[in-house]
């Protein structure tokens, strides 16, 4: 039999999909879940945007732009201007998802054993796309105890070398709910700009900061102008995770030039999602504020209902839809796969993301997960219960 | 300034795609262009795909199954089933675009540096997607002077080293229109029995076959079980390009686990365009029947109109609805721009793909051109009698 290659053998499994056949098969079983391990809100997608498809008339469905529409990235870098990000039409490669975005961010700035450095734990899927580029990750450690601040820069320091091609942050962080402050992304450009190495920065939460704090973009650091590779979507922004459209965003213009031969290998992104996108900028502010207010008293149950765990440790979001919570087990992925197997209450259980395969450093985050807090509060509340009990009872 | 990678520098750009810039150019400067550049057909996507879309009833446009919808990939089965490819739902990842499945075929079996062979010319971005995972193209010569028909095997078992993974075909052929017969399917099985390696069969022309002529897909031949990978794509069959619809088909279960890992990092492919795939499923046979005829139909007009013109050599095209011609000139790259920036008559011109991108071997095919023969009929003539004329003035 043919071999399967090095890289697809290394290929990591997705810690937020892997538990799903155990899923399946405890609905099978009758058994209701509430789904705390993925970040697919529940909130309504913005009418005008799944509208704008219903009312397509469109006759043959034709390859588009290999950058995306061109309307499409004309509003989007209104929509940029508007938050203090001065881009063009022409700085924007619109991609499928996010992922793509990422994909063609680290072919186009890193070879094969290139290295990009990650603050730890990071979006589980970075590994993935890192395998897949052949580039190694670099994790340097932040800690649950401060809220998965950014690591000090001497410790940045301490792990450049001259494979350092990129330091990766996500800003707001998924999984952490850490929000970058104005001064830590200034030191991250300092870094960047001393050491002539990218800042590649997944701001695809960037709407959803809590507590009236501000989201400060790479983009919008003076000086950063060849440094700073911004990765956006529209998945999380307008609930819209099922349209696969994200974008490239950078001032650099041999990365877009690069990047751009890596879309044109690929022909377009996908057509009726463009045009759910584009419709979907039209969405009044209102929509963003009532999301926020619903994402901020879900997380203050969710944080308040997790504290009153015994043996539950938890860091505290200021942004984005997760926190990640340290629980009194010794393997959170046996224990994960124990609430779908084996554990039920009144019927109910729950599902997490072991936070293991949120860092790379081997042997990290073993007692961990992630929780995304995606459900309507009475979900979510039943799920906190359902998570206390099962504790008390895997503990025995 | 940051370094781009040797990895961005080296991909290529698409022959395809690389000459847009000039077309827009020349349509800002009011010129007419017939663009047989690109393999986007006119013919209109099925009603009942685009009604689907139309009818939809999502609120939360959430993330799909990785691996596609259930019930798509049920009845993708079905219809490779009725075609003599026995393969179930499970052996099947939906994928955005044939462009992803080729991607997740090079990733699950190659290393940076192991050699895929390739009959040439072949499909241009292939050198996109080689590049991008870092495989070496291992090129073996076809011949306008045979139709391009498979070369000897003794050709492919030269280039055969331990570093060879797999044999790569598009058949039928873009650019070369080539349908491999039952017998040339053989032969590739065992070569890759013989030398346990892959035969990755890139078939999403597999409906457009000529002349009562029949395809034979590599994945109906017994015995090839574990060697086999067949990608697929809605694009051509359905005219569909614009949904980035595909797929990556396999019986060997260590290819589509390894694939489904790359599939889960970029959680899912696109949702409204798997509902109007799955709808288009339904197209009645006389779709077909009507499309086949009239792509008969263009392609006679078009190779009899070739064959008229003084200095041109063209293959006769089997399948799909692409010809390689070859012209009186010495560098089909400059002419093509020629066409574009300088020549009109009666203020219109074609935009044609040099075919040199089609080859990896270096300055190979440089007086060859790809036509798509997509245009309807009283276009395809203009088209011809512009590149007839267009010849004599270029040569003078």
């Amino acid at each position: 039999m043919p071999k399967i290659s090095v890289k697809g053998n290394s290929m990591p499994e997705s810690p937020i999909r892997k538990l799903v056949p155990f899923a399946e098969k405890a609905v099978k079983n009758g058994k209701k879940i509430y789904l705390l391990n993925i970040g697919q809100p529940d909130i309504k997608s913005p009418a005008a945007a799944m509208d704008a498809v219903r009312n397509h008339d469109i006759e043959v469905l034709s390859y588009s732009h290999s950058a995306g529409f061109e309307g499409y990235r004309k509003k989007l870098a209104d929509y940029y201007n508007k938050t203090a990000i001065p881009v063009t039409s022409e700085e924007i490669i619109i991609t499928t998802g996010g992922s793509e975005a990422l994909l063609f961010a680290m072919g186009s700035i890193a070879d094969t054993g290139d290295e990009i450095i990650i603050p730890e734990p990071f979006y589980a899927n970075y590994n993935g796309f890192a395998t897949a580029s052949g580039v190694k990750i670099v994790p340097v450690e932040s800690k649950i105890e401060t809220n998965f601040a950014l690591p000090p820069i001497s410790e940045f320091e301490k792990l450049i070398t001259p494979k350092t091609k990129a330091i990766l942050i996500c800003n707001p962080g998924n999984p952490t709910g850490y929000l970058y402050t104005k001064e830590e992304i200034q030191q991250l450009a300092e870094i960047a700009i001393k050491h002539d190495i990218f800042v590649v920065a997944d701001e695809v939460y960037r709407e959803f900061a809590y507590d009236g704090a501000k989201h400060y973009s790479i983009m919008s650091i003076p000086g950063m102008e060849q440094h700073a590779i911004m990765i956006d979507s529209v998945s999380k922004r307008y609930s819209m995770c099922g349209a696969r459209i994200g974008c490239l965003v950078s001032k650099n213009k041999e990365v877009i030039n690069t990047a751009m031969k890596f879309a044109q290998a690929r022909l377009s992104p996908p057509t009726f999602e463009q045009i759910a996108s584009e419709a979907a900028l039209d969405t009044p502010q209102s929509y963003f504020d009532d999301v926020i207010k619903e994402y901020t008293s879900r997380r203050n149950l969710l944080i308040s209902g997790l504290e009153e765990i015994e043996g539950v440790k938890v860091a505290v979001p200021k942004g984005a839809f997760y926190c990640i919570a340290e629980l009194p087990v010794t393997n959170a992925d046996d224990f994960a796969k124990w609430l779908l197997e084996d554990y039920q209450l009144n019927n109910e259980t729950i599902m997490v993301a072991p936070a293991a395969g949120f860092y790379s450093t081997p042997n990290t985050g073993l007692n961990q997960v992630r929780i995304a807090y995606v459900l309507k509060k009475e979900d979510l509340e039943k799920a906190i219960n359902i998570l206390k009990e099962a504790l008390i009872a895997y503990n025995k």
